[in-house]
């Protein structure tokens, strides 16, 4: 029988209502008979309510309970939306991540999935049981209750039908699937009927906040197929996969964009003082993502380094600029607030060394003043000022004939 | 080192405020060099909201659901508490059931604890966490949540109390001990130093509501003492043992009594229609717990059997009664509400027949009429009006000069 794994979206276990009717999908799956596996995240009706009361009782929790009371958000998502199911006349269970076998490990604070023993699963399955599985948490060699994080879920649900060698992992998100931009900023966005790994994780970097790249990463590395979806609609989604189909082959495969974007810039009196390595390490120490990186020099001797991060990065970063000035020995620090980036994507781009120029030439022509570029084999991204953000989006999705991608 | 196991109770973990006062509680004992392991049971801050979730999903929400549903929140209170003690620079985790290596099993509809592995528990004592367990939860042999119910976590704390040959396990509550009689409605009520398994049982049984028979008859196959004490002062309390030191041999140790008793009564025309067994086990079938029964004979030959039942299944009760009329074969059936029932308990009653008769005597001197007796070998009750309750229980209480009983 084949096995598909259905990742559920947090808007879907909203309300009672909207439970009933995610229920009804797994089961309309069920029906075509195959074995379901669904996945599930925290879900808002609760939020992070276990973790506000324990802020209540210290203002450092350990990390291990704060671990235990981020996993159990999902439990009751679980065993809600099983209940539900059950409700529908099918068979349903809710499992835990030790429940259903899956092995995390800590590595530099980050929690990754180490090992999915599949006979858990494959033990309810074949009792004709839909299972139901709380993302976002595993355990470890000790025993100990870890959450994944950021993108857990997605990346459980990859993991699982790697594990369980399923036929597709399909994501269901408030969405109907991968677009060329961003509807709601490009009108003439056309949905994409296919994209590869490469592509998605740089549309994923990009903003686009439909699927996190680790979850990408680890199809790509496993070769499984993902479908971005409705978790409304029974409407055909993006399907995710290593080689897109070349029915058309366009250069440019999107658009993304990413608001409040600021600028720092260092200078240096003379190259002596000057490190990437020590301000950029000086910064990863206290977590500012860094993103573009820029470095110049003015008249002729004295080097300035550029970079952009994040609006919510900013304060920290100043501060920590401040604190370090005599170890990093830069001699002055400005910044520019106001900025966005936005980003063209397409597997093409790597035979096309002329994309870059475009890009740039409509701009120009657009009269839109570019601030820093950054390049990667399928990317390039321009940051500009965030009042021609939408312009620019608007105008490379023309200029790429994106509006012009067939839909399936 | 010692191991000590305490059971936290509800009322302690019912603000923020008062989960910080339990944790110092604990590190009190922490810091006169025992391993620890604290109990919890379910919050009050939670209480069943995860339940009430489920049955606005379905109103028959699976079995193996509730469990998961009605096992988290000790779960958040463990982990909660266990922030509380970290709080006060000591290390502490939480355990789940199956963390701690509960085993449950279920047979006939209720849960109970078929194993507990040592091993788990004492791997976290070695490295000096104080261990905070989710009560009233295991896990099955299919990796299946159980939650155990009434008393789940007091029994819970005896089970690993003797699995971890604990040198004692106490019992916190908002009482400072187990008393003579209810200090709310018997003013001379006294604290008892010491009271026997069997005693214990009897009053658990009769309405204290302080600790479940179910963990005191788990404590008294291991031998285990139990120590009931307050969970705010620091008041010795009361120790439950297998046999109590005879300083002052009291014949009666205390007085329960329990409100909203109903009598059943049902006649047959003659003693071929009449059949105990058959009666009890369809009300056994439909969980309606029957407490004393008395059987007499009207006229020479029509028998009638009376029982009492708590106000709780009258409803129920009745409507079994009538649905099984012909096959239970009773001609009449009537009721009487506004009962009481008042008991007096004491090992030292086996050896003493005349206990029953002194308190028939007493009762009958105070004006208090008896509608039914029951006696066991420790214990007489008797069912009384609900209006003489009162009375009755303070003129037991001063007949059998429990004022006396010497108090620590």
């Amino acid at each position: 029988m084949t096995n598909i794994v259905v990742k559920i979206d947090s808007s879907s276990l909203s309300t009672p209502e909207k439970i009933e009717q995610i229920a009804k999908r797994i089961v309309e799956e069920k029906k075509l008979g195959r074995n379901v596996i669904a996945v599930v995240p925290s879900m808002e009706l609760i939020d992070d309510m276990f973790l506000q009361q324990a802020y209540l009782l210290s203002d450092k929790p350990s990390k291990r309970e704060l671990h235990v009371l981020d996993s159990i958000n999902a439990q009751i998502a679980s065993s809600l939306l099983a209940i539900a199911v059950q409700k529908n006349g099918f068979k349903a269970i809710s499992l835990t991540g030790w429940q259903a076998g899956i092995q995390t490990v800590e590595s530099n604070n980050n929690v990754l999935i180490d090992n999915i023993n599949q006979k858990f699963i494959f033990e309810r399955i074949k009792k004709g049981e839909i299972v139901i599985i709380a993302g976002s948490q595993g355990i470890d060699k000790k025993n100990d209750i870890l959450t994944l994080g950021d993108g857990g879920p997605e990346t459980i649900a990859v993991a699982i039908g790697a594990a369980i060698q399923a036929q597709r992992i399909e994501i269901y998100t408030n969405q109907d699937g991968i677009y060329t931009a961003d509807p709601n900023i490009v009108k003439e966005a056309r949905k994409l009927k296919q994209i590869s790994y490469d592509e998605m994780l740089e549309l994923a970097n990009l903003g686009s906040q439909i699927i996190h790249p680790r979850a990408v990463e680890l199809a790509k590395r496993y070769k499984m197929p993902l479908i971005v979806r409705s978790s409304t609609e029974n409407a055909k989604g993006t399907m995710i996969k290593g080689e897109v189909d070349m029915e058309k082959n366009l250069v440019v495969r999107g658009v993304a964009y990413e608001a409040d974007i600021i600028r720092l810039t260092v200078g240096y009196d003379s190259y002596e003082y000057s490190s990437l390595a020590t301000i950029f390490s000086t910064l990863a120490q206290h977590n500012i993502d860094v993103d573009i990186i820029v470095q110049a020099v003015i008249d002729g001797v004295k080097p300035t380094v550029s970079f952009s991060i994040a609006k919510g990065d900013f304060a920290e970063a100043i501060k920590v600029l401040e604190k370090n000035k005599a170890a990093l020995g830069f001699s002055f620090a400005d910044f520019e607030v106001g900025l966005a980036k936005v980003s063209i994507v397409g597997s093409g781009m790597v035979s096309n060394p002329g994309v870059a120029a475009r890009m740039f030439d409509r701009l120009r022509k657009e009269n839109i003043l570019v601030k820093m570029v950054s390049t990667s084999e399928i990317k390039v991204s321009v940051v500009v000022p965030q009042d021609e953000m939408v312009k620019a989006a608007n105008a490379l999705h023309d200029e790429f004939n994106l509006v012009e991608e067939l839909v399936n």
